[in-house]
């Protein structure tokens, strides 16, 4: 099954997909709440209430026309891998990491599918990340490799977009990762039962004005999906709604020659196979 | 002022402090919401609300009775300074850094005052850090020198509680930071205009058991207030409720000979002048 999270005069709402339609989840099915996240937490069986929309009567509306919000809207934490495709590692001058770099995203970063990506007054070097988001079930600590993919609800498209010389500016990354509308999120979560255990096995590309930027497959992530699970619930708890972002593989920008940056006008797009498409547009900050 | 969140029936509330009396906001006065960040949001005038509430005949609770929670539950985003005090930098074998090392706290790490700290299963190396905490009130991007204060609603005491090991297994410092129940966070926020701009010239020490640990003055931030938010607001976006933890001096247990780590037991204390006693007692993960 799949969902989106779309606006409706101005407020997000949670809609199942069927086809090229989308049905407003809580219209159909008042006991379900609006926001995704609220959802997971009360515990809703989104599997049945999705069904049940589609086989109702509610109103359908066209995915193509709506507009989009982030998938989660607001997470309770956005919980990012770095290095995870060794040959991204590798483009950077680093070794294989024996441990995933974690860093956080905030939901001040997030961008809808759709939305205009903000290339900072204070930086060009503007660069683009393919990256699988995998979005939380269940709360869970202390998962185990056996158990860890129950807590997955399902899976989506991320672009980490990420201002290089500001994550660069110090050992911790953060900064660079974290401005206003640079995590593309989206624009439809497919539910972990359509794909592949920990969404592996998925080609996942980036293109940028329609050129092949990345082109890799996510069976060479270095920690899966239930791994990194195992690593993080370690150390804290994850919560219905919380999201991982995997890492992206080779052929950033950054790493090219010459760079490449997104600029003013650029399309860039994710594709995840299976799971979609995340198109943005790049637009400036005002001066 | 002041003001606290505190713990009525599991719900989180928030009160204003009368000396040593809370009276509970939202029940003196409706029209304020239940959450501090809330509250903020909807552009609440919080100081004609808590004035009115402790002129009037609303129920008075004894601060010292109650359970608090997390002063704002939970923050849009909670933006931690590292190497902020220059001994501190010095004492970890750093040179003065020339940009904070930015990094993020997500909500699921906060801890109530009063609240018992998490030395989690993984680790022994569970150590203290005294900070100031800013409460952003104002929406804000690209504040400047002159006006990025106007942006702060007030000050609170921070227990920056580090994992020692797992902060260090990569480069990033964000994994060893998120442990569940290691941000302390209160008791009291005091208003801004109650202290001197910025929180400077203000005495802040952590004490573990009794014995002072970090003894130090807020005016030998490398940062102050106003020149984070600048920073800050280059990159992202600050909004009501959001919190800046703004890195802590010297006398950290990690730099010591013989290294000191908290254990089962121990009661770690931040004092901040003029602001208040964060008061955590440490507790062993169960196995």
């Amino acid at each position: 099954m799949k969902f989106t999270t779309f606006l409706s005069k101005g407020q997000a709402r949670l809609g199942v997909v069927d086809g090229a339609d989308v049905i407003d989840l809580n219209a159909a099915q008042p006991q379900v709440p609006a926001d995704l996240r609220a959802a997971l937490a009360a515990g809703i069986d989104l599997a049945a209430a999705g069904q049940a929309a589609i086989a109702g009567s509610a109103p359908r509306l066209k995915l193509a026309d709506l507009s989009l919000a982030p998938l989660v809207p607001e997470p309770g934490k956005i919980i990012c891998l770095g290095l995870n495709y060794f040959d991204h590692a590798k483009e950077g001058g680093r070794e294989k990491p024996e441990y995933p770099w974690f860093f956080l995203r905030s939901a001040s970063s997030l961008l809808a599918a759709g939305g205009k990506a903000l290339r900072p007054r204070v930086s060009v070097r503007f660069d683009y990340e393919a990256e699988v988001a995998v979005v939380i079930g269940k709360t869970v600590k202390h998962a185990t490799l056996d158990n860890a993919l129950d807590a997955v609800f399902g899976y989506t498209c991320f672009n980490d977009m990420s201002v290089r010389d500001y994550q660069k500016k110090t050992p911790q990354w953060s900064i660079g990762k974290n401005f206003d509308r640079t995590g593309g999120f989206g624009p439809v979560l497919v539910t972990a039962d359509e794909l592949p255990p920990g969404a592996s096995e998925l080609r996942i590309q980036t293109r940028l004005n329609g050129q092949v930027m990345q082109d890799a497959n996510t069976r060479d992530m270095i920690w899966g999906v239930a791994e990194t699970i195992k690593l993080i619930t370690e150390c804290m708890t994850l919560e219905p709604g919380d999201v991982i972002v995997m890492g992206t593989p080779a052929g950033v920008g950054q790493a090219r020659t010459p760079q490449v940056w997104m600029k003013h006008g650029d399309t860039v797009e994710i594709e995840i196979e299976r799971i979609g498409v995340l198109s943005n547009l790049v637009e400036d900050e005002a001066a």
